[in-house]
């Protein structure tokens, strides 16, 4: 959304636009293309020299991002353009040892791992800094009346930290579960062609080992070609996270009713032709993104019918949504944080 | 779907079925009233003559199921012509005490809690069991070779072995999950009219204490009236157990082709047009139940939009949902054991 | 959901579950191979002598249910059982020209499509009702103001009669829908075991001539055994009729809430710990309706990919969506028109 | 998609990408000033002069597309800060006639209906070249023979054509529903602030005339503000579109197994891990497409939930929705045809 001309600030996100980016994608190509190089060097796969040629030459690559663009639409994915032009790249004598034993696939879950692993310490730290503004919320309000509503009818009076509270409740849980969910999902792909990692023998073990302390990403017990339960998990959470913002966002709209007049909200939208309009624009969005990804997970539950060793359509299928889901997620922090900003009353002093 | 005539056995499974009936549900608000009335005996918020008097009468309550129904179109759920009818047959003057300072939706989660209890129970088993039929498939036949295949097309040869395991794996971690996942949503509701137990003062956390140790349920740090995350949390597990399966099944279907031949199954469905047909049913089930539950999990994560103190309309989406989500896993559980025992070759002998 | 004993009222339809019930389908599926058996017999494909016999014998079998439901765990539908015990019925020597040339998938989507043709019926009579209620409502409250209100903001004054027109104006266009595409899937499936009729030569159209007059069914120009735009398009309507309806309900749980009051409402339901509440039941119920079949819908989608001559998992799938799609629709409409009933004033006079 | 450095070739359409971009909402904004203020001329609402200067500064207006964007955060939507440059451009004295009697959602809803006009034209040809390319297919190769196969299992002999026949005549269907829906969707939106055009008093009808014939665009029987029944039919033709072309790649992908053979493709995707690979991508991606708007649409119906007399959270709903289905949907029809150019024999000779 981040990169739409006119809606992009107010839906989008920038940080996770650029964490998706083909910019990012091709320089975590390259990181993956070195640490692999390292680690054949160190277990002894390809000699030394060889590997400290084409480290140096992914080092100096500036890939041709028109031409792979172009060429993904004939291999369904960028990363066999991006190594041939390596190779040439790299030239001979070396380049035969260029991506040696890898698959495309390798580089591509590797390469998310490391964009999720950026955006998941942004996530750690708005979930943290929302927390702390519901919180001030408590401090500032909570000794305050309000109706408590069920049914979205008046039930009985509760106080304004009862409401906040259940808004916030959640959030704790969701940073518990991101540190769990990312040590699950910021882990090394190395599977090759059809996930034996047949052509390592007996040194498989050891260069997952190098490449994922190179990384700095988790090594699983085994290659997640085709086992994307652990993705899936993560895109639940993200809809999780929305989905708890949206009741806020909900309620929010609810409380700025006239007659209900439970939140002042200043900073509000303006109308093209009610100008004494001030309409609760951040607390729909909330309710927004959190249908929209709603919405999306469950192209990840899908996606998870995954056939074979390698399933292009299901695996494409999550490209197409698992980073819409994390920008949807990093803006309704955003506006939830934007929010909580423009309250400058709630409840009723009792 | 287990009540459907034709389909029950195919789609449905019994024992969720059981689990999620009138019948069920009505013995659990019986159990919640139980222990929520000598909790407050214990407490001495009522009684102990009183308390005495209610549980021997919601011991000996026969339910008008017929009335509940119909009353329930009216209240938008049964238990109000549940209490209603309870306190009929408690009578006076103890019938004041009956579901002192409790809610509806306290005793339906509850109940549902109550529900998912056993139902957990047998998922870890059915989980088990086919863990352990696909490692006696590994046993069998796991040396044997058969052609990777990746975006369906044939890539390098692989063992049985290692596309099983792709089977596996997930499984093995979704057994993990759920113990956690089971000790988060088999936990005691208590929150009373708006979520504050104001009823109770001071006694609520004894209350709740009390209660779940009687129900053999967890309490919750706070009640979770419109905390709906860990409810969302189980559905993505049940969506992504079924997906799992779904995968297994959808690459039995993709080996039973002719002309691949990569397993035998003996036992498929006949056709009423060409008898000389072996369908292999049980695959192709297990990919309609995923994508069955993959579409279902959207709804969950829908209902995390729960406005206010209580919605009556996100909570009442969750029971058309959930029920079902469960039977579709219970049903892909078993279903998926079943084709495991049908196999009677896999791979080629090298 | 009709089935479900407590809330078989609330969320189901007696009709809709009584046209999908598996009784409903075997008459159905008799009455598939007595139109069958007559054309066969007027085209000549089998003698007159046998044909009689058959159509004597489809109408007096009583086939055994129980029986049925388990061989459906083997063969993945409920057809070939059916036959083969209709076979058994009829017996020798006339057993051999039964079911002649039809596949399974032949009597189920027939089987189907006789059963909407009258749940559809009864669609069009609910909206009917339902549009000359709110015409009722318009012409009691029409004249009367009230504050016009958008993004959940006071906005500017309206009259009752503007938004009851926003509700009313989309049931006139689903009704004209309707029309249309009750004559696009009330029609006759015959393609035979891979959907050529081959069995058949030359005499397939004529027999499906003389079978879709007696079923007084639609004659489609070809088979649609894998070809489900149709019914997509049916679900799609189904979901728009709750989305308008979830679009009202909403509305009347917003107008309900005390400090608006721009609706009474009388007959609300009850809550089992607030004696005065009078919530507002019937209008949640709609948004749940809503928010359910647009969940459903998005599996019908899925179904589209339907492989090759036959997809036993897509197909599946419709039958776990489109009934419940179907009895949310018809209890959204029978709800709705409920509602309307409890109004007694709108708006407030100017 | 088409934006994404990688991707956008692969899974989006530049065509699509551009009729959604901001300067061609900004371009269609202008358009409707334009329209309005020459109907408000021609009707006597604001004085000639006024009119002509107003047109005038709308044709020599450049919006501050990072002002717009930057304000919309803060609006919820880019027409405020659009109208406010622009009055600013036009200036005094007839600034104050300028967006006379319309609303931002009178704007943003015409300038969509503008944007699919020219798309569905792109659609209807496309899908016509695709049909002709199926005809093509059936000329060259339709007499020969294959496999049918149910339930992924070889039944009985069929030709080519007899399948092709089953991707085409959908096809027809959604050309005939396009010209149907497009003419109700490519519609005129004008309805003042709350829908009631109050401004323009009995003159209302004669304005709506007369932008609608200016912008060659329908006129509704009322504006559509809430009631999105229409759009939402139109997103049900963009699925069931991909889900059709999902049906036929899924056949291709099956097709070109080896050991089915029943297809040749030329020119597929190479793997960077195995050159000897001739990878189906074209069919893959369609299949991706197709789940993609199948799980979109379920967002398009429950954005139907529309409250009251404009909703902020379900219309920015459709905003992130319809147009990646409609890129979808013309990426997917040009994958077709580039598909169905990549095939070099089909089925075998009889």
């Amino acid at each position: 959304m981040f990169e739409h001309a006119l809606l992009g600030e107010l839906l989008g996100d920038e940080a996770v636009s650029t964490a998706f980016s083909g910019e990012a994608f091709l320089a975590h190509f390259c990181q993956f293309e070195i640490a692999l190089t390292d680690a054949l060097g160190a277990q002894g796969l390809i000699d030394n020299k060889s590997a400290s040629a084409i480290i140096a030459g992914c080092r100096s690559f500036k890939p041709d991002m028109q031409k792979i663009r172009t060429e993904t639409v004939i291999d369904g994915l960028a990363v066999p353009a991006f190594v041939r032009e390596l190779k040439t790249h790299i030239g001979d004598p070396n380049q035969t040892d260029v991506h040696f034993g890898a698959t495309s696939q390798d580089l591509l879950d590797t390469a998310l791992a490391l964009s999720l692993k950026g955006i998941n310490k942004k996530f750690a730290l708005d979930i943290s800094a929302l927390n702390e503004f519901l919180q001030s919320l408590i401090h500032a309000y909570g000794q305050n009346g309000m109706m408590g509503r069920t049914r979205m009818q008046a039930a009985l009076p509760i106080s304004v930290s009862d409401r906040v509270r259940a808004w916030q409740a959640p959030l704790e849980r969701h940073l518990i579960r991101l540190e769990k969910i990312d040590s699950a999902i910021c882990v090394l792909q190395l599977g090759g062609a059809v996930g034996t990692n047949h052509v390592f023998g007996e040194k498989a073990v050891a260069i997952a080992d190098d490449m994922a302390a190179s990384l700095e990403l988790g090594n699983p017990a085994k290659q997640w070609h085709t086992e994307r339960d652990n993705l899936v998990e993560y895109a639940n959470w993200l809809s999780m996270v929305t989905g708890t913002l949206g009741k806020m966002g909900q309620d929010f709209c609810l409380m700025a009713q006239q007659g209900i007049d439970d939140v002042v909200l200043k900073g509000g939208g303006s109308s093209s032709a009610m100008p004494h309009k001030q309409n609760p624009i951040a607390a729909e969005t909330l309710v927004t993104l959190a249908r929209f990804n709603a919405v999306q997970v469950s192209a990840m539950h899908q996606a998870l019918v995954h056939e074979q060793e390698r399933s292009g359509s299901a695996w494409a299928l999550e490209w197409m949504i698992l980073p819409n889901m994390c920008e949807a997620t990093a803006c309704a922090l955003k506006t939830a944080n934007r929010l909580t900003g423009q309250v400058s009353g709630m409840g009723h002093a009792c």
